[in-house]
């Protein structure tokens, strides 16, 4: 939906009270209120710009006094996330400076102290130093020409290619179009194939910006059951016959956010219901390298015979780096060829440095993933054991690849601990970010990309945000969970 | 529109008609049609996998015998631009290898010996590779975090802002966000601010994948004049006070096809348009460094304090690179986060080392610049030159300013001289990609960013094609122009 100029979008005072959920806990309860306002706006479940009811309407509805609606707004006055305006009351806002807060402060450092684990990315390898000279090496040869390169680099085309083939799916160069991150594949995929209306069917919980692709098309997602017993395809199938979707979205492997995988009997499944029912299904791939324990997963695709309907897509930020924006599309040459075309009103091409640093890690990607796997799974098994020790109640099984834990809170408080966490140095995805609804409450995805230090500091810090909440956690189950929970301003990748 | 999986789109005889236009010419029949229909399919004008006309029905709508359109259907088919289907008649399609060729013969050298005339990009400049190196050496600074910067690295955004205010409109860094290129600055404006059917109004002519993106977007584009004399500003006004566009899409400086720009009063006039009917105006600035002749167009954003709906954006691309994917936005700090949080859809950020070399490069701009612009004022006239001596009865006026000629052609024979050019060495954009309706088919651009011994052959190649269409000209003034085109195939920048 396009964003509105001077807007005159509003949330009734029900509507908010919904929203905020479970929002007391003991101290002041100006205070509480003011924290709850403010999460839902960092989070995005009360967008900016919207008119919040008056201060005495949401004292009714909340059942407290008008002083404490009162206090909590100017609070937030004064901290810059509502502005009164007369005439058209209060609306919520940003204080200058907040998007660079909330979005860039991983790569501003100094500026934050806090532990990130509101996006599960593993920082640079050492090798990339030595794969950006040796790209700029091969560089001269392409500064003849304008630089544009809408399908991609040929020579990172066959390098991706020939990894298809060696896994087992055969694969030509002309079956993969490079785009900007797989952000971008997902984007063209979900635009490309499904308008305002389209059924688009995902996994519960699934890639939060995934959604954020089929909702931007206009198109709805149909959530399908993948919890930590992974995804019921029975249920998958029956879904794509009775919805007819244009699209179906999964993370077959090491699952964002769950890291569960498909079994090779599922995979065949899947490709034989999207074969059966002419619906296209994507395959999303960024974490397939990441396998910590057991074998390989075998390849989403195949033997490749099924390219017009199963789609996969992978990209350089989980296996190498978050700041290498490239990504990829495995398809049928057909589809390629529309996608290309297609992607022209999105952006005319992909840096040319990149896809040469792109190459050059690909061609050592073994020895480089093989000590990320090694690392990945230390400091797994390190906030496993933390969190044995200091969040006994919280329920995990360690995943046997993927970056994070999903854990189970054993109450529908993901959205309040993530809100409170933020005030102990942490920051959080909450669950619902993951979820199609306002289900998943009752979970917390914690990437275990940090360092150990870093992972020590995160623990500390969820500790006590939980013995923060912990005089009210009887109280959070008995509430209404909040509703309709977007997310809307941190990368949650 | 998404696109579809297993089509069922057919173009009617009558369609494709209007669609081939003035496909005659001399020499065989059978020949010549089978070059329309080539052309109508590599420009998207008949779009992939769209049925065609049976060969009975279509001889009978053009006037010729059924033998001629089977020798067309038979010559496409060997080339792999038709297949015919039991069931489903014949059906447009690319050959193996088309896309690659349409799209990235620029970057792959030795593979095309044709000049493209179809993009106005220059080349890169021999500082490019010391920018990398000296970014490369800033690149530790942030291999620790997870690389994902949304909004874009402050130093890129403050010395992106210093340069606006170095130009007369104060800025900050808050008022900046980095895009992966112009295109996605427009993509992500055009998307955020207009949904399915709402009006955007753009130039005619205008930048061709600006079109594309309103196009994607489900939005119509409303045509406001501005040809070889500048854009109409008084018709520009009515248009907004009559169709209330959630958007419109200019381009202030050297135009692109065109090379005019608004005056000083114009710009304020346009502003005050923005200002009063409280509708967003986005001035796209990447050809704005690139001024041949006079003074330097004054700042579309003027003084700066219309910012929450008089918006601009720019790039690297024309000033120093087209392979560096570096784009921006310029708007009030409010819009700039609106945009932030939206884009995520689209992709988490833009790559890294790209920003930093574009830190490096604007710090070294206004030498490389002066040196860019004495050599594209070199080409142009060379170019110019060489049209007066070998195609008189093409008229064009040298703009003083941006990459390319907009030629008059005497005749409405644009698309006819695009498709036949490729046959003589010479890529070309035919008129049409710049309008919004089939008009401009009178009009050529030429972009004079090749070398001169390119200029050189491409005019050799432009005199062929125009030689080989010499004897139909009379019969083509006389025919109906085609509907409806929207050329699809290659990135006309």
């Amino acid at each position: 939906m396009p964003m509105d100029v001077p807007t005159d979008r509003r949330v009734g005072s029900q509507r908010l009270h919904q929203v905020l959920g479970a929002w007391h806990r003991s101290g002041a309860t100006y205070a509480a209120l003011a924290d709850g306002l403010r999460a839902a706006v960092q989070s995005g479940a009360v967008p900016l710009h919207t008119r919040l009811p008056s201060e005495r309407e949401l004292a009714a509805t909340l059942g407290v006094s008008r002083t404490t609606t009162t206090a909590a707004y100017d609070v937030l006055r004064d901290e810059g996330f509502l502005v009164s305006r007369r005439g058209s009351g209060t609306v919520t806002t940003l204080p200058p400076g907040a998007v660079e807060r909330i979005t860039t402060h991983t790569v501003l450092t100094g500026h934050d102290t806090s532990v990130d684990l509101s996006a599960a990315a593993p920082s640079a390898p050492p090798e990339l130093h030595g794969a950006y000279l040796a790209a700029l090496d091969r560089l001269p040869a392409h500064l003849g020409g304008n630089g544009y390169a809408p399908v991609g680099l040929l020579e990172l085309r066959q390098a991706i290619a020939d990894r298809y083939t060696a896994r087992g799916t055969p694969t030509s160069a002309e079956q993969i179009l490079i785009t900007h991150g797989a952000q971008q594949a997902i984007h063209l995929l979900v635009e490309s194939y499904a308008g305002p209306g389209d059924r688009v069917v995902v996994e519960q919980p699934t890639y939060p910006h995934a959604l954020d692709a089929v909702r931007a098309a206009g198109a709805r997602p149909v959530p399908v059951p993948a919890g930590p017993a992974g995804l019921d395809v029975d249920l998958f199938e029956s879904t794509v016959r009775q919805v007819g979707p244009r699209l179906s979205y999964l993370i077959p492997d090491h699952r964002n956010p769950t890291g569960t995988s498909l079994s090779d009997e599922q995979r065949a499944r899947v490709r034989a219901v999207a074969r059966a029912h002419r619906s296209v299904v994507v395959g999303d791939e960024v974490l397939t390298d990441l396998t910590l324990e057991g074998a390989e997963p075998s390849p989403f695709a195949g033997d490749g015979r099924d390219s017009a309907v199963v789609v996969t897509l992978g990209s350089a930020s989980k296996s190498f780096w978050g700041g290498l924006r490239i990504g990829w599309v495995r398809a049928h040459p057909d589809v390629v060829a529309r996608l290309a075309v297609r992607r022209r009103h999105m952006d005319v091409g992909t840096a040319l440095l990149e896809q040469l640093v792109t190459v050059q890690l690909l061609a050592r990607s073994d020895e480089l993933l093989a000590r990320r796997r090694q690392e990945l799974r230390a400091r797994r098994d390190l906030l496993v054991g933390l969190l044995a020790d200091r969040l006994p109640t919280w329920r995990t099984t360690p995943p046997p690849g993927g970056l994070a834990l999903w854990v189970d809170l054993g109450a529908p408080v993901s959205s309040a601990v993530a809100a409170l966490a933020s005030q102990h140095g942490v920051r959080l995805a909450p669950g619902p970010a993951f979820g199609v609804d306002a289900g998943l409450e009752r979970y917390l995805r914690l990437p275990f990309t940090e360092t150990p230090s870093a992972l020590h500091r995160a623990v500390d810090g969820l500790a006590a945000t939980w013995a923060a909440l912990a005089g009210t956690v009887g109280e959070v189950e008995a509430a209404q969970e909040p509703v309709g929970t977007q997310p809307d301003m941190a990368a949650y990748v």
